[in-house]
This record gives structure tokens, C-alpha cells and sequence, in this order.
């Protein structure tokens, strides 16, 4: 059986090879052969997806132990999201085990990023039903284990000016205005400075970007302020 | 302590008494109190979400083995919502036992569904991280257990209508119109008779509601199409 070939680059041997063939199989086959009575993998999916989303969610908490809510929930949309799993899917070679309908075949499904991704929640969800929550936690983690500190900065950068802003309607009710004070430099390698000011505070940032010089004028505004 | 009593309520022990602690701690009081160096149970409420979530998917999966993935997700969010979270923190009498800030007390904070909600979805994560994945799946289960058969008939119900409008959209081409045929009875005690009328395929459905008639002709559709 191929499948055994995919456990090993799963690091995962299934007690249930039922669970792993199911994990593999796209609507588009069963579609195409209602008489063989087997089942996609979209129950798994949606299980994956619940799976996927707890342990990330679960491991982000512990690297993070002091950041907020909202910006955990930012952080894992970052890490769980179609070209990221997709990604992973393909790492682990997982389109060549699909089984796909003739149609997908042709249209080049076993590349799609919508089918590997899906497929890969799958893959969890048999993980976690074949032996329990403990194991999918470990399958997900050495999946996501170099991203987690990897995808965070931006994630948190992006925080900034969110913080700033929440910090400005709450205190002083009005709005930061972003100003562009300087841009040099040529076409590939820019610089800009972009200001804020408001009530008795004038910071500048700069940056790449307008972006990221307006996330490093909004940290120097918390700051000041000593929020940070 | 206090706590003890609800731990009664949960059914639950914890080891660890200041996760129960910080599950009961609204950002109001927190607010109030920055000196006192305590956190709000606002990431717990993150992390408890998707706890639920997932035991919520895996028990509707065990009980439904043959329903698709969009019902299942479906029959989810009638179950996991604020209105229902909020009538089980209620009946475990989680408001007691919530440390708010004053305006909060003051606005009735400890009936408010968001905020009982909210809690309800952290004391769930408390346990998950006071003694893992089971101990939380044990006690969602027992909170809804009752819930997961009574919730779902609507949920069902609802799905031959769209199932219904998938189906012919993909064979036909044309969406079912829906044509009351006939209302009577009294105000209080009314029936409906709907009836759908495409290709060859003429149904009514009786119920006492529109809705219900509706459904009812969607299933009697889909019976006559062989699909249920």
C-alpha cells in the first residue's frame, strides 16, 4: 500500500488505515464512483479545521504568555489559513496519495491549494480520531514548530497602530492621522518617515514601507505614552 | 473560598485554583484594578472557544455518522452561540461567582449573555489547561449532552431546503420556486400547504408554519429525486 510511504513522511503510523485513506480522498472521486460507497474527506476537514485551531491557538498562548486576545487571534489567522497549510501539504507530499475525480485530475487538483489544505486538516482529523488529541497536538506542533516564532513579528508589528488606536479612542477621542514627511531613496530601496501627531505628542517613524514607518511611528507613540 | 462552590456546580476539582480565578475575572475589574497585577480571562475565553468548538464537531460527528459537512457545521453554530452559552452559565450560576468592575455591577454585568458567555467559554479552557484535552471534552460533553439530540431536528430540518436549492442548481439549472397553495385554520393553529413545481416534479408540503411547509415540500422534492 502507497499509503505507507505518507506515514512516514507523517511520522505517523494510523491503527486505522481506513481514517488515512478517507484523509485522502476528494469529493471529486466519490462523485465520479457513487457505487463504491466510500466517503470524501470533508467530515474530516471540518474536524481538522476544529483541531488545527485549538492547537494553535494552544501553542501560541504558551510562546505568548503576555499578549492579548485579539492579537493571538490575529496571529493564528496568520499561521491558518489555505496557502499556509497548502504549503505544508506539499511539504509532505500529500497531492500525490490524493484520490481525485478525473476532472480535478486533468485541472491539475493535486496542486490546488483549496484541495492540499483541505486535504491536510484531514490528515489531522484522522490523526486526532485514530489515537487521540495528544498525538494530533504533537503532529500539528512539529508541523508548525519553526513558523510560530517565524510568523509572529509582522503579527505583532501590525499590533501597533491597532494598540495606538484603541489607546486614542479610549483617552482622547480623537483618531491618529498618519502623516508622510520624507520618502528617499530609489525605486527598490526606499525610505520613509512618517509622523503623528496629537495632542502634546509629535513622534516620527521610519521604514521600508509607508507600513512599516507608520507601525514604527505608532510603537513610538505607545511609548511615549508608556504603554509599551 | 467561595470558587469551591461552583467547582461543586462544574463538577470539577481544580488543581490549579488560579486558572478557575482567572476564568471568573472580567476586563472591567481589571481595568479598575492595574495594581493588582491580574490578568482578565479574556485568552482563556480565546483558547475555550476553541475547545468547544472542537468537542462540539466531534460530538455531532459521533452522533450524526452520515450527515455532510455543511449540516454538521450548521447544527455547530445553533449550539455554540452567545444566547446558549450564556443558559448554560446561567444554570451553572457562573455570575455569581464573576469578579467585575463597578460599572459593570452597576449595568447588571453578571446577567448579560456576553459577558456569562464569555466565562463560560474560559472556565472551559481552565480545565483544558488544569488537566487536558479529555477532562475538557468529559465536561462539554456532559453540559451539552442533552442539548446535541434536542437542537438538532431543526437543524436537519432546515438542510432540505438547501439541499434542495444544491441540488438543482448543479442537475437543473433553475431554483425551486416555493408557492403556498392553501393557509387555514385558526390564527393560533394555522396550516400551511406549499408547493414546489419544476421540471416534471410537482410536491406540496404541509406544516404549520411557512417555513416548516417549506421543508417539508424540499424533502418530499428530494424524495422524488431519489437523493434522500
Amino acid at each position: 500500500m502507497q499509503l505507507s510511504k505518507l506515514e512516514k513522511k507523517l511520522s505517523y503510523i494510523f491503527k486505522d488505515k481506513t481514517l488515512i485513506q478517507e484523509a485522502c480522498r476528494h469529493s471529486s472521486f466519490v462523485n465520479e464512483h457513487p457505487d463504491k460507497l466510500v466517503r470524501d474527506n470533508e467530515r474530516l476537514e471540518f474536524l481538522g479545521d476544529a483541531v488545527l485551531n485549538l492547537v494553535i491557538g494552544h501553542l501560541l498562548m504558551k510562546q505568548y504568555p503576555d499578549i492579548p486576545e485579539g492579537d493571538l487571534s490575529r496571529m493564528r489567522a496568520n499561521l491558518v489559513n489555505e496557502i499556509q497549510l497548502a504549503k505544508i501539504a506539499r511539504f509532505l507530499g500529500i497531492g500525490k496519495y490524493l484520490e481525485l475525480g478525473k476532472g480535478e485530475e486533468q485541472t491539475k487538483g493535486r496542486e490546488k491549494n483549496s484541495i492540499l489544505a483541505d486535504a491536510f486538516e484531514a490528515v489531522i482529523a484522522a490523526i486526532y480520531l485514530d489515537t487521540g488529541f495528544n498525538s494530533a497536538f504533537d503532529f500539528i506542533d512539529s508541523q508548525f514548530s519553526k513558523l510560530i516564532p517565524k510568523m509572529s513579528v509582522p503579527a505583532l508589528n501590525y499590533d501597533y497602530k491597532s494598540k495606538l488606536q484603541e489607546v486614542i479612542q479610549v483617552n482622547h477621542k480623537v483618531m491618529p492621522g498618519y502623516k508622510i514627511e520624507n520618502e528617499s531613496g530609489p525605486d527598490h530601496d526606499k525610505t520613509f518617515v512618517v509622523s503623528i501627531n496629537f495632542d502634546n505628542i509629535k513622534v516620527t517613524g521610519t521604514g521600508k514601507s509607508k507600513k512599516t514607518a507608520e507601525q514604527d511611528a505608532a510603537k513610538k507613540a505607545l511609548e511615549s505614552l508608556n504603554i509599551i
